[in-house]
């Protein structure tokens, strides 16, 4: 590595604002050290939010802000940089919004002249952006309001002649304004959590239709060039790049079971009896006919499927992933691998997180097996864990809002709220966000990060204790930031908090450079590719600080929102043992987890309370963001 | 660069004990996560006495440890690896004691088959150490005591009959427990601060000589072989380097006085009128016979002198450097180099620091001057400032404890203490350690530096505040680590104490790993050679991470020892301008620079007094230091 000197590249990004109540469009381009300092995706996302999204407002208002944003790596010519990030104020959290998407759409505005897209307002009558070669249009939508993601992509693509456009759109759930509904990009891909599809119905979005000829600069073609043939030629060392190159996610459902990850009737039981029905590898054999990829990614770990009747799945909507099958199926005590297919494909469809999706309906089966709802409240559907046809007539009932859908199309904490009559204890999520597919009993630090992900319960903001317990690629990627030994799955002491916080400082920072995290680089192999494709004189030392500026700008967001230590929480029933399986004698101790969730708070450089400290915004080159926390 | 994976080398050290007390000799294999968190040098210094030295002691008693240290890179053929490090109490400060030095005996030290050797208790009769090939015998040295070092060195070559062995030994100054007292290396390099040679003579340990030759181990010769390739390359684009192959340090003096950088008058006075008297330029041009280096660089630094009558100065010593030039004479208000170049010979000939020699002789000729000591006090020498044949005297004086010496040999804060009478305010020392040759009222950071090194006033646990004003390799460096625009020199705010941590940090990791900081090596190359060298998979945050570990052991060490807050402060007089010069009108704010304090207090995660918390001593995984704070 030759010695580099400071910004000789003259990183040259644009950003694309767009004010959907007057019209207005603008573009703006930011000087090189904003970029490097918060460098794309949820940096950018928490950067707008912070500064510009006044305090108290409704998320659904033409006060919110919505941000897609892609990376300084993304459209590089390198595997696992096809992603973007979308990031606007919860509806279904009221706090920091904010998810990732794969597929080709952000490098497909990267090419398009931009690196990010700021939507402000709200359109009078539905509108679609079109955005193209460094210009953008507002374009009448109002033929496109009520279909789905695919007719959506269709008839864009026909009406502007061009087949390689790629659409970011939302369907009847973010319409309707379901407070988890997703943005479907490529029909096949979700930025699925917090709701920001209906943040996007709010504002009349129906779509934004991307295209662009320009080529992505790199700085260093040959250093890229060099990392791509790295991985090329070890790929295949990593079984689970491996898994992933030839089942996609959910290969292993069986030892998810095992160990008591799956998640069983709302987290309610343990050993749900029949994974492998729902395995990636059972697809494989049975309704796959496929694989599709990110753009430039050789890991193509994306499942097309096809089913005939009476389901007929589409392929365009690709396949489940492993959080589809494991909420609309196991969490809803479903094991009928074509209904799960059929709810995947109709959460594209109709633009609904499947995690939100699954982990609400299995809320309500829940409530249903308990009296709290009956069959009057269900149209007569038989609510029962298990259930599939139920399971796949809820999710069109919550797209549309339909009967108790539109109960359920406030996720769990409001429907809950709504129903009442001790609903509240079935409600599975934090800070309103439903919880995904991991579980915290089992993977112990993950259960801090459902409590403290500003997001609420996310698995993107998370790191999973088991590749920690041992030797393998988690660790071996850790040790690269002093993490030197193993640490024990049920340990939730100040080595695993340690190790935690670095792994989610990388995570995030994953979510400004929207680099995927299947790809098997380590820390300094992607401070390698930050410095080949920017230029900059970079290293993991000011990329890791990034990721924690990032996440703590998020924690100013979502305290200047009335949130505070009270809801780094996990839901009561986590604090219990399953109902049977292999994590039927254990769960979590609220006293430990204190300690962890307070030490947590301390070596973040926050308060007893979890407020940052100014000095440590100030280390964090925010020291601007001190205001927001008076 | 590939993706390491955790350990791949098997680091294989050895750690050298012995007990002068009792004779015993031993040898430790510590693992290599040991090696890995605590690197070697400051670092093991920190981690051995924290752990192993008793608070409260008698730095000058038995119950004291004196550990030499090599670094992880040391011996590794790529230049700047050729230092190490050694660390006590401080006889000086009574806090934690580190001194780095240059020259072979490091190297030779690894290819003698050790990392460290730890001195423990003190032997009866004066002895020496001699370590070769991975064994170690305590020697007789009752011949030697009272030689000076050249003596000493001639002699073990001598009687040992090999006159490529590398010694470290003291002179008269170390024997008599002048509390400044070095240790020299090689004739020519010092390890100075903190009273190192005092430790050494309280021990009757006259010596240690090695000689090995084992090939210290190399993980990937190919990558270290490119990065030595580089820097030969491109070391003469570097102005800085040029200057110091060319002149070694000290070129430059006229701009210094010109800044105000440079001291006169024991820190009173600005504008030494005549700094091309002593300037490296004029060394070259008239003393000079030549240059040197350390071990495998090829910057080669280091001055070889000659002077005949009536100074006589032994090319044996080496010239003098940037802070003996200072010390010894612009703070002395002395011009002439012949002098100060013998007062240079005579420090590294009796193993006296010259920072501290020269700031005490300053501080005497001030008392001289205001009359607080007399001729009566100084034999009779017109000990003013000025007076070059006064300071030379005053040197050998102070090794011998002879007359006003014995009571400068205290240092100047135990010399004032003993003289009294207002003389304590010309006593420029912080925690005991005397003031080095830059001046805190230009450069703030700095001085902020001074006040909370561990070691008291140091310029190996400090930033330049000029090398970030403007553009230039010091700007570009800290780029890597995200301070991205230039800091103005007299800015002591937010943005210079982030950009001065983030420096300390590595500087204190330069003290580890012992790699000298004139090379131009920037931060990624740096961990790149650590990697090379190592084959630990490891990056620039793990590598900043142990810096800021050591000093944070350090720190622990001083707040047992009973230093608290009230240490972490300079001189009042820099908080006044100085007389005349181009800081006449400009001096530190003592409430800006409280401020600038306590910030830096925060930002370390220490508490408003200055105590690391608990959770940042576990964020830097090393919870087992706590109880050293309870």
């Amino acid at each position: 590595m030759e010695r580099c000197f400071a910004m000789p590249f003259g990183y040259n990004g644009k950003i694309l604002r767009v004010n959907l109540s007057d019209g207005r469009i603008s573009i703006e381009r930011p000087n090189e050290n904003f970029y490097r300092r918060y460098l794309g995706g949820e940096g950018f996302v928490a950067y707008y939010l912070l500064r510009e999204v006044k305090p108290g407002i409704d998320p659904l208002s033409p006060e919110n802000k919505l941000i897609f944003a892609a990376g300084p790596l993304t459209g590089a010519p390198i595997p696992g940089c096809g992603r973007n990030s979308v990031g606007a104020k919860s509806p279904l959290t009221g706090g920091f919004g904010e998810a990732e998407v794969g597929g080709m759409w952000g490098a497909e505005l990267k090419r398009a002249g931009f690196d990010a897209i700021i939507v402000e307002g709200r359109a009078e009558s539905p509108v679609y952006l079109w955005v193209h070669d460094g210009e953008a249009e507002i374009m009448d939508a109002k033929h496109l309001w009520g279909k789905d993601t695919g007719e959506t992509q269709t008839i864009i693509r026909r009406e502007l002649g061009d087949n390689l456009i790629r659409v970011a759109s939302i369907g009847p759930g973010g319409e309707n304004l379901v407070r988890f509904a997703c943005i479907i990009v490529d029909l096949r891909n979700a930025a699925g959590r917090t709701g920001m599809g209906a943040v996007m119905g709010s504002k009349n979005l129906k779509a934004i239709a991307v295209r662009g000829r320009e080529r992505v600069e790199v700085y260093d073609p040959n250093k890229l060039r060099e990392l791509s043939r790295w991985l090329n030629e070890n790929m295949s060392k990593f079984r689970f790049v491996n898994d992933l190159h030839n089942y996609g996610t959910g290969a292993g459902m069986d030892a998810g079971a095992a160990s008591g990850n799956l998640p069983f009737r709302n987290f309610r039981d343990g050993g749900f009896p029949s994974p492998e029905k729902l395995d990636a590898r059972t697809i494989k054999k049975t309704i796959s006919i496929g694989m599709e990829g990110c753009y430039a990614c050789s890991v193509r770990c994306k499942k097309v499927v096809r089913i005939g009747e009476p389901w007929n799945v589409d392929p365009a909507y690709g396949g489940p992933e492993y959080e589809a099958l494991a909420a609309l199926g196991s969490n809803c005590g479903i094991d009928n691998l074509e209904a799960v297919t059929k709810a995947n494909e109709l959460c594209n469809r109709y633009s609904l997180d499947v995690i939100s999706t699954g982990v609400t309906i299995a809320f309500a089966m829940e409530c249903y097996e308990n009296g709290i709802i009956s069959s009057e409240d269900t149209g007569g559907l038989e609510l029962r864990f298990g259930n599939a046809e139920a399971m796949v007539k809820m999710v069109e009932n919550i797209a549309y809002r339909k009967g108790l859908g539109k109960i359920l199309a406030e996720g769990v904490r409001g429907a809950s709220k709504t129903i009442g009559r001790g609903s509240e204890k079935y409600a599975m999520h934090v800070k309103g966000l439903e919880i995904p597919m991991h579980e915290p009993r089992l993977k112990r630090a993950l259960g801090l990060g459902y409590a403290v992900s500003p997001t609420g319960a996310d698995h993107m903001h998370n790191m999973h204790d088991t590749g920690l317990a041992s030797s393998g690629p988690m660790l071996d990627a850790l040790s690269s930031l002093g993490v030197l030994e193993p640490i024990p799955l049920e340990d939730l002491g100040p080595k695993k908090i340690r190790a935690f916080i670095y792994y989610v400082d990388w995570r995030v920072l994953d979510n400004c450079l929207l680099i995927c995290d299947f790809l098997p680089w380590d820390f300094n192999q992607k401070t390698e590719i930050v410095r080949a494709v920017t230029g900059w004189n970079t290293s993991a030392w000011e990329l890791m600080k990034a990721g924690e500026r990032v996440i703590t700008m998020a924690r100013i967001f979502n305290i200047r929102e009335g949130f505070n230590k009270k809801d780094d929480w996990l839901p009561e029933r986590f604090f219990k043992p399953t109902r049977g399986g292999p994590l039927s004698n254990t769960s979590l101790d609220p006293n430990i987890f204190r300690n962890a969730l307070e030490l947590y708070y301390e070596m973040m450089g926050w308060s007893k309370d979890g407020v940052p400290t100014r000095a440590r915004l100030e280390e964090l080159d925010i020291g601007w963001a001190y205001e927001y926390l008076k």
